[in-house]
């Protein structure tokens, strides 16, 4: 088999890092490239670190191109501009993974406080399946629509999962203390960006308001089927990808566990799971074992009535482009971690 | 009036940040640097940067030479070196500041569980005060002996001493994620602070285990006249320098204040202090803001029935020689900023 | 004696780092403080490290203020807008350190090329004094406009000078290789200046085309009285400020000197220099050395009938805003080193 | 065909960088991996980042093993270590990649001097080829032992043959400005090589002395038939991995090309090799361009009497595990671009 891919949004930092992918996948051609400027690029103009692997030109989306060329779209593009493509596409009866934001959160009054602007697309939004495949595997084998995670939020749903699920601990304890690099932020072209801002500096952002925050709400609370509010302070790393979510949760009183035991029941957990591995005892994750890879590691201590979290993840392949082909992997009966090893 | 000083260990890192610290100060002259080798050395072939501003020599400390030619005597030295030359200090009358940790913990037992070495000078231990100029400035007027505090304890006290002052929090919920720039550990030569396994990198380390956290509750402790053990959670940044905490806590139940006040209460807390900088609502530190300074700056934020804290400052200003110069200014009656604006 | 100094352009890098060595300065007030928007800005919430520091406003230039209440304007501002106010200043009897190459370029048709815009003051151009203290002391002490070298020029004008004047070398044989952080470029917000751009990278930019190549033939050709035609190539790399050039020349046939005779013909040229640094043999200069500080930082090898110099300056100290204040030290006749050791 | 293959020093930088590139070879297997420890260890103890996808264990050599299990083996070792395994290695019949220095350097007395010890193997040394695929591409092919070339001369040799061997240049004019990544040293653990030495600063080290002169004098040398000593400036940026030249020559008298021409010389030359990109004029290599790939990117400027060559690989992939990758296809008839695309 081969799958017949189209990028929309192929310029930005997530389309870059899909077409890496991409181009290391036994079973994936790069049919078409799409971009959302008035101008055709030739995408090894834009990225030449792409010359000689792949010079095709991208050009503004042409559906009956896609109709005829593409099995599958992958939409790297901001939110609220996902769903102006989507409906077309899914008419089509394309299969369709949406890096954006735009269909994750299902209360529309939710996604319009955080995002800003009205949803358009309230027909797909409800059967639009979310793309955590470690929790969501089955949903998304049979999936049109695959509303791929953000960033933070996998890393820190991953965490608390297991926790969450089991009933440990008090659900209005959760504090996640997350960093990110810059990637993050896409390839916005702003002041707080320049190197000169970044480099040799840290600093919180968004505290408590950031945009994640109801996404995680959203996954926490149906996993605990009970409503659930995090504390989360996202802060930017002077680096350019990862991230590392330090996470700290009260044991419910009828916890009873030793640390051996919790690492154990994570274990158990994600024990089919190809791309989460649990650290031993006493051993905890860093950024650079988790960058360009599409692994979530995860460490855990026990400390009194409390239990710390410490996780990490690429954004960029993970927390976007690694997990969107994961999800396309499942969609078409691959292998999981086919071209992601 | 001109203070002369001494510096042992002047070869180190806090070494090297002091003695740039004390070519600007106006009242001060460098009289003697000693290093703890069996070789004199240059302190401008050690330090290239200084050639041309200064280029004693530092050889191993001599008592006499010390006795005839210093006021004041820095020690900043590894810990556990320090007690070795204090108490002959003292006994010569010398007025002695520590950058060490070996006079800041006043229970031995701690010290050693923490250190990992016996402690050598109990006599003088008792006497020692803890040179936080915020908090013990009268004091510190009339030490003989300053124990300069941690860089990390520095910047946690500091965010949290009007919430404990005023108790205003619940003690047991302190949370404490700290983030440091590598000149942390000083200039240790070992695998872990090569270039190569910090740069891109951000990971935790001595989960809630690292010996700064008894200095922590020790000092907290003393100002709610209750029992605190803070949950602390230190992580290395990418960066030479800087240190950035994210505080979180729960509010008591006597808490009724809106976040404006809080801010007021901080500000009126400090309004004394020439190094604190309490920021505006919605403003929170960076690290960028307080490196190359003695500023502590503190941003405050309430959520529910919780607040957050984020605090900066430089580790080897604030959280270390800058501290030592802003303690011998007091301890010398001149302005406070001296030498440090 | 108090210089009362005016700063137009204070809110741009070299506005930035003048105020943070002028607040050092015993002898200057910062009378005021100009930017070139339309809003009035406080100079601390630009430059949020600056709170409690000072808290002036900057607002558009005022000329009868200027005239009241200053002596010196220093100009920091983007190329081809110091001219619209220098003809004024210089007319009220200010003396001016402009540290815009609006200036430097005694050829009003090279200027002209390389900067893309007419030349608007060639009234004051002739009289303009190049602020080079180590080769133009003399003219510096009695200019009244200073026109402030580029910092790729003082490094290699300080460089070559000695191996010029004494007619050492082939002067159709100069190599220079520069590297420069990220500094130089200003704060101009642009997708090459991203930190995604430039960190983990380092590229040649404008090779052999840099608009301070003609500033440092002018330089050298009047102190060799002769034409010279350097070779230059620029590089950016992922640091925030420092600059560090690799220079390679050919001997000239009378050359028949040895390397430590060369290093002597250097630190003999410069003996009276307080803020060059000669490096003993076999020793080469590092960025980490002079930033921060006013200092270039020279070392020289003799390799056959080649001689290779390294040189360092800090981009925007002695390639900017620390030589701007070393000028106006010597136009004020203080020493010409206050505030800036 | 599965190629099985051994690795000795695994547990360095080339070894780490080996395997990554080896896991994604379809026509590979890593069958034994050896440290030098006395100690086993596993490898994925040793980077984090390979667990589950690589856990064997690395131990001593064993020689009866690699005899029985290994058609191939890679030596990842430090210079001079080399060479007391691969006399063995060769008698045994196995076919070996020695990335170290043992083997490059045809003259013995050259390689005593720059690398400070007896060669002990000089029977193997005449055999051996010089891993250059753009070069000796034929030699390889049926090479028993294959010498690695240096990460500086690889990048080098690449940017001068054309003109080289079209003997376009002065053979004396060759200056060569060099900038190279941290990882170029490996892992060493030494002061020079700490975060606080290295991050924000830049500096030229070993000038004219680097051991890697003799190596590209000598291919160059043999390409031009004429002895050729070239000026070679190595300098060390503050990033991990990557390296930049620049490099300066004058055209020879015969020289009569425009640059358009000069470009398409050096499209022709390379036109079969699949690692090589030539920029179209105006356009230069940067190291984002081609960290992470085999490439070597190539810029040139004709300037009067000059030309410039911009040229860049990653140190660790083209400049050696890639190459070594590259040599064994060759050695194997696979595709020459095999697991490295």
């Amino acid at each position: 088999m081969t799958i017949k891919v189209g990028i929309i949004g192929a310029t930005g930092h997530t389309g870059e890092e899909l077409i890496s992918v991409l181009l290391n996948h036994p079973e994936v051609r790069i049919a078409k490239l799409y971009n959302t400027s008035n101008e055709p690029q030739i995408i090894s103009d834009v990225f030449p670190k792409f010359k000689n692997r792949i010079d095709q030109v991208c050009k503004k989306p042409d559906f009956n191109e896609i109709s005829r060329e593409c099995d599958l779209v992958f939409l790297a593009l901001p939110h609220t501009v996902s769903m102006e493509y989507i409906p077309k596409l899914l008419k089509m009866g394309k299969r369709v993974i949406d890096l954006s934001a735009d269909y994750r959160l299902k209360n529309i009054a939710v996604y319009e406080k955080y995002y800003k602007v009205a949803h358009k697309d309230k027909d797909n939004l409800k059967a639009a399946v979310y793309g955590l495949p470690e929790i969501y595997h089955a949903k998304i084998k049979s999936a049109k629509l695959v509303a791929n995670p953000g960033c933070y939020p996998t890393c820190a749903i991953l965490s608390l999962a297991p926790l969450v699920a089991l009933n440990l601990i008090d659900l209005d304890s959760i504090i996640i203390d997350a960093k990110s690099g810059v990637s993050g932020a896409g390839k916005k072209i702003a002041k707080e960006f320049l190197f000169g801002e970044v480099y040799q500096d840290f600093k919180a952002y968004k505290v408590n308001v950031h945009q994640h925050i109801p996404e995680i709400n959203q996954v926490l609370s149906k996993i605990a089927v009970k409503k659930i509010n995090v504390t989360f302070v996202p802060h930017l790393l002077p680096i350019e990808r990862g991230i590392l979510e330090t996470i700290y949760v009260k044991k419910a009183d009828s916890f009873k566990l030793k640390a051996k035991n919790l690492i154990s029941i994570y274990k158990k957990f994600y024990k089919n799971e190809p791309f989460v591995r649990v650290k031993a005892e006493g051993e905890f994750p860093r950024i650079k074992d988790v960058v360009e890879t599409n692994f979530c590691d995860i460490g855990i201590k026990e400390e009194g009535d409390k239990v710390i979290i410490v996780s990490a993840i690429d954004n960029l392949l993970k927390g976007a482009s690694g997990q969107a082909v994961q999800n396309m992997n499942i969609m078409y009966k691959l292998p999981e971690n086919m071209g992601l090893a």
